[in-house]
């Protein structure tokens, strides 16, 4: 298989979520067309996208839902259970273990982890949190490939590097900073003031700025 | 101004966050290759991207950081402070009123609502937690343009309305829903689950599911 464009990754997860809101739905077959409206996207990006897969469209039938949402979620790594390591149990990572958004087949949180005396041993979800300076051996001993990091910027480096010796793979991270890591992990980077400059742009840009200032009108 | 490409306003953030960095450390010039090395970007595509903007470089010498940077604040419209109402004071809207990565000048969280009554009243930071049901009255007095959403997934789309009607232009949303909103509205979401299926593509690509899989090894 060609390399997939980052973009057309991108879109995937949106693709696999409409699609198993159809099949939630009842819905068998789709058209581009329609996918398009209710992603946003247009018709043609969408006939590009699931093209890079392979062929599924059959033209005047549409894209049969259940066949193509499968296909997408096996590209995705979605037909197996990833398992998760959460390392940070403060707020976010309350948030976080509690998230409504997670497919639970696909992804499972099997341990938590935080440095403060207080909150280890204490219950999270049907978890407890365990000591976060034992991370990198319980992280080898499960063999956790991927880890969600919510700790506080100052910790997040030494924790990404216990979690890289301990075999992890792939890294979400939440803290506002850049980490370092080898080669071949992944780190995705969430990034809540990303999300805001990039919002204020677009209110700006829209006029919305214009309409409702941060200044009191008259 | 021409209309920016979407691509290119996702990267502008990130070179704000890199310029402000150098600046910070007394840096004052900075070539295309320095910040392409910096962000994982070829320097093609930086020398590209900043060229949307107008004409930074200078041959020899580099980008001006501290010039460059006040441009692109101001094209992001972060020369100025946006008022936010944050929506939501559970775990995820304690954490994101404490997070650390948010620039205090650009972005100031104004309000903060919630409709638990164990929980109005109460401090939140600097502020108080005020009744959701105020919600539309409030943010309409307080001329906020922009909220972060941090409800559960059933109330989004409610809050979302009243927000609306209040005048608001631009809304983070971290409910794992899809909020339908008029124009010029502006929804951005952050949908983890969007992050860790990417992650999960990533470490598969990468030969991580090979290295390190969900069962234990013999």
């Amino acid at each position: 298989m060609k390399p997939i464009p980052k973009a057309v990754i991108s879109r995937l997860p949106l693709y696999v979520r409409h699609l198993e809101d159809l099949a939630a739905e009842g819905v068998r077959t789709v058209s581009s067309g329609a996918i398009a409206r209710s992603l946003g996207l247009t018709d043609a990006q969408v006939r590009r996208d699931l093209a890079t897969f392979g062929t599924f469209g059959r033209p005047g039938i549409g894209y049969p839902v259940a066949e193509l949402g499968d296909a997408l979620r096996a590209i995705l790594g979605l037909d197996r259970t990833w398992q998760v390591a959460l390392v940070g149990y403060g707020n976010l990572g309350r948030a976080l273990l509690a998230y409504g958004g997670f497919p639970r087949k696909a992804f499972r949180i099997v341990a938590v982890f935080d440095t403060d005396p207080a909150k280890i041993g204490r219950k999270a979800g049907d978890l407890v949190v365990e000591d976060g300076r034992s991370l990198a051996g319980r992280v080898r001993r499960l063999h956790v490939p991927m880890a969600i990091l919510a700790v506080p910027a100052a910790a997040a480096q030494e924790a990404a590097w216990q979690l890289v010796r301990a075999g992890v793979r792939g890294i979400l991270n939440f803290a506002p900073v850049r980490l370092e890591v080898p080669d071949p992990v992944v780190v995705d980077n969430i990034d809540f003031a990303v999300s805001l400059k990039q919002l204020s742009f677009h209110v700006r840009a829209r006029g919305g700025e214009k309409m409702h200032g941060s200044e009191p009108r008259p």
